[in-house]
């Protein structure tokens, strides 16, 4: 068994970096291959130390999920950032700060919005993107609204400190694929309306186009009229990622850590020190089966690949059930480690705070 | 509008301190009244500040669900900790060093752990509790397996460093009911089980029994032959609570104030700024609808009551999605602030890793 597992006292976030370089340089690859600026969503890893892992792979730009992580970031020499959530404007201050530092980007859907931050950014300019929805429904302009997104870049353009940029949605639609099949023809219709929507504004002037989500950024081959890129999971995957196909096991890059407290043999289950707290509640339906991750054992070179038909079946604050097959179960001693492949690694991240690669070294993120 | 909703920003955990302190108050006199110990689970607020109001009430014996937990606790005067978590092994040399400093409980279910902790504890000693299961099925020894629960007592007793202190269990179950009597007929049974097993279990010498769940710790007037009680949620109380009937909205004190970002009238929705990273993805089922907090508005002494009708529907890393009757969005703007009362108060405490209280100031928890 590799070493790491000696040193493992409670719940901990393992790191595989040779993964997370692979995935990274992947996916760089693809998109200089395809002529698509990267801009790599960092709201995943949240750390300027895997940043630098990326940085290494020519990625200059970023996108990131709040204004907080926007500061981290750029403190760390990330001088080119988006913030791709709709501005907040009671963070009015903290958004001027950072545009007159460096090249921001900020989306918008309302023209209260501009004319607020308009008011705020003062002598700095910032980037600006329509946030558009293309069928997903969580937030942004109607894809399908012209007038809308015409009245808005329209009033965006009148003014001076906010350079309108393009079009940008995140098509969460295809996180409900399942295969390549399936992923790629929602993807690719998310595209044909922001393009069409694009097409349709062509009196304001050029519009780029930015999308971004993992699971098409990683399994369509043609990722269409796109000027941007703004994936951020695939730098680790999870279980979630497992089950639409995104990924092999091999290229899911993190993994808790966790000790056995108790069996239960009589029902097939197991109790692990490794809770809500750790891995969050976030899950994945296999069938009418609730899932928070799929479950691997520790091994000389990491972890395993997934137990077959195991899986933490539930949560509590501290707990976790494992479902296991017998002969698995029968293996595994209280006190003995498995290694969970998080339902989704953003949420755990946030609530893990560092991680620990397999060869032993800590690594920090902006929770600490 | 009370002035403190002009400093907020981003997502901030309002704490009222009132209505924490009543809470506090109540519980305390209940235990009290009925001759029981009290021994307060502190792992919902998680602070030593918050821990010395419970001082104010003359709590000395506290609980905690985690060795980190309790170490921190530990590190700030309390010296009376039982970890209500099954003994997890692997941090044997933690639990010694608590057993040397303070009178440290901890939870046994197997022969492998008490040997293992025995082995460890070396001249220290620590309270011993067997866990018992009395329907919840999380983990624990089955309340009617008397021969395993007789078996691992008597190792327990031949241990020197072991001390017998009794039976614990959490019924998880009463976190299924609906309003007193549904709550109270839950706790009854799992109290029954437990006291049954403490009478087949005689000859082995006198056992305490220890109980505590919020909503029966709250409703039930007769808590029945127990010992030792320790309801942590109470503390704050949350939507699942506020849903279970162990509470009005106006015991219910913490509630998340998220700004506003964007509107979206046609679908009867809102976003704000606060997703998943903040009140995290636990939630509560009304008839097929999925809530993951009610939604309250800034007032001159607080927050409101909840929203008749609406509630937070779905929750991204950091995005909230309110669903509104028309009213009450039409009144709604960009910029504004809304409260929501967590679906899971724990884990938003977790997460938030500190309070603001109404009057402005700032309270820690072990998380920061």
């Amino acid at each position: 068994m590799h070493a790491i597992f000696d040193t493992i006292e409670k719940p901990t976030l393992l790191l595989n970096e040779a993964a997370v370089r692979r995935n990274i340089r992947r996916m760089a690859e693809k998109a200089r291959a395809s002529g698509i600026r990267f801009r790599p969503h960092f709201k995943t890893h949240q750390s300027v130390e895997v940043g630098e892992w990326f940085r290494e792979e020519g990625v200059t730009a970023i996108t990131v999920s709040s204004v907080d992580m926007a500061v981290y970031f750029a403190n760390h020499g990330w001088d080119d950032i988006t913030i791709a959530f709709p501005a907040n404007i009671r963070q009015s201050r903290t958004l001027a700060q950072l545009a007159a530092k460096i090249r921001l980007g900020l989306l918008m859907e309302s023209a209260e919005t501009a004319a607020a931050l308009a008011q705020a950014l003062g002598n700095s300019a910032a980037d600006t993107w329509l946030k558009v929805d293309t069928g997903a429904h969580r937030t942004g302009l109607a894809w399908d609204n012209l007038s809308a997104a015409t009245a808005l870049a329209q009033a965006v353009q009148q003014t001076p400190n906010l350079r309108l940029r393009g079009l940008l949605t995140h098509a969460g639609q295809t996180y409900g694929g399942r295969g390549i099949e399936d992923v790629c023809r929602r993807y690719k219709a998310s595209v044909h309306r922001i393009d069409s929507l694009r097409g349709a504004m062509a009196q304001v002037g050029p519009l780029e186009v930015s999308v971004g989500d993992t699971p098409a950024s990683t399994l369509c081959a043609d990722l269409g009229p796109v000027d941007e890129l703004r994936p951020g999971n695939f730098v680790f995957y999870d279980s979630q990622q497992l089950q639409i196909g995104s990924c092999g096991w091999e290229d899911v890059a993190v993994a808790l850590a966790c000790p056995v407290v108790a069996r239960h043999p009589g029902r097939g289950e197991a109790v692990i020190y490794g809770g809500a707290v750790h891995l969050s509640k976030d899950y994945l339906m296999e069938g009418d089966t609730r899932s928070y991750g799929y479950i691997c054992l520790p091994g000389d070179d990491g972890w395993s690949a997934p137990l077959p038909g195991a899986y933490v079946s539930a949560l509590s604050q501290e707990h976790g059930i494992l479902k296991m097959q017998p002969k698995d179960l029968d293996r595994l001693r209280v006190g003995d480690l498995v290694c969970i492949l998080p339902a989704h690694s953003c949420l755990t991240v946030t609530l893990m705070k560092q991680y620990r690669t397999l060869d032993g070294k800590t690594i920090g993120t902006m929770n600490e």
